[in-house]
């Protein structure tokens, strides 16, 4: 069990990481300065470098950070938990500034020297894990190559959050996260499996409450 | 027809456009100034001020440039017109780099005061277009809602180009967009429409050899 001090170390990295966020979303990964980010999480300079040794190091955490809280809970059905997952990654996209930081790092081209290909291959290895599972079960139609096809759906998506953020600052993410969906799903799970999913947009929110109630 | 004054003044303007795609690519918007790019056009003041009255002004430009010569020619299957569409523009990514500049440009959350809905605003309206011929024609299934399709699809390959720049410097684009199109034709077009079509990645090179030997 962590102690008092452990604590207030994961507190001050998680305020770090927060004011990283919004910086990086505010002034983009190149005009941000470490003094700003220092000023807005009101940390020492000490505790900032015990921390994360540079911008890079900061930008790094911010797109690892992103991850934090998106965990859907075990389905029966592995194609729904795949359904869900983008689902609440939407719901995050709309109100989490840490989870847009992240995203928007991702396909920023001037971010020199941050390895922004991580959150690609992480979101490709936690599909293709999806799509395995759904396969051992059955779900897949028999052609389906689950690396391939994670990685047409995590490019598909990253596409469809960025014109949702151009076009509408993410207010129909999940009316066009379910639309992507109801296109690509039919060509990787059987029909049987296409009937039962909720593919609804309100299935984001929905699934948001669920991994706050507990109840899962 | 154009005298040889509005010749020069047609080069000028595209001179000016060039240098500012190349600036835009290499440091982003923000970062980019004019002194930059009056330096690497090698015009003046004048000429570029008669052109654009901003930095805002050449950006709509560079976002409007990159469509300058993408016209696939017209086929008898809409469908098909609509996939080499998307082949023709994935080997220009590769190898323009006006294109490129356009499809960052559009991406950059830094590019305040620029209109970045243009771009997925006129990729909407073509497909949408295309998808509209291929319904009159009986190509496409009957649920298919045109304009949300082509919103689908313009998202999708937006995200499949900005990971393929970011994980691969753009080779592998014509494979991932061939695998897009795998992962969505069959829930838009009948499967009549399927067997007849050509998706494999070596579209793009043949579709551009056509383009410029003018056999079209």
């Amino acid at each position: 069990m962590p102690g008092p001090k452990q604590d207030r170390a994961i507190r001050t990295r998680r305020t770090i990481l927060v004011a990283a966020a919004s910086i990086f979303e505010e002034r983009g990964y190149q005009a941000a300065t470490i003094s700003e980010i220092l000023a807005t999480a009101n940390v020492t300079k000490g505790a900032l470098y015990f921390h994360f040794k540079s911008k890079e190091q900061l930008a790094e955490g911010v797109l690892a950070g992103q991850h934090d809280n998106l965990a859907v809970p075990d389905r029966p059905c592995k194609t729904q938990e795949l359904v869900d997952t983008a689902m609440l990654h939407a719901y995050h996209l709309q109100t989490d500034p840490m989870v847009r930081a992240g995203a928007r790092l991702a396909l920023d081209q001037r971010a020199d020297g941050v390895d922004r290909t991580g959150p690609f291959h992480h979101w490709t290895t936690i599909v293709t894990d999806l799509l395995d599972k759904a396969r051992n079960q059955g779900e897949l139609l028999p052609h389906v190559n689950p690396v391939e096809t994670a990685e047409v759906l995590v490019g598909a998506f990253v596409g469809i959050q960025a014109m949702s953020q151009a076009t509408t600052a993410y207010q129909n993410l999940p009316h066009t996260t379910s639309a992507l969906l109801r296109h690509t799903l039919p060509s990787i799970v059987h029909s049987s499996v296409l009937t039962s999913l909720d593919l609804t947009p309100l299935r984001a929110l929905a699934v948001h409450a669920e991994t706050q109630s507990g109840t899962a």
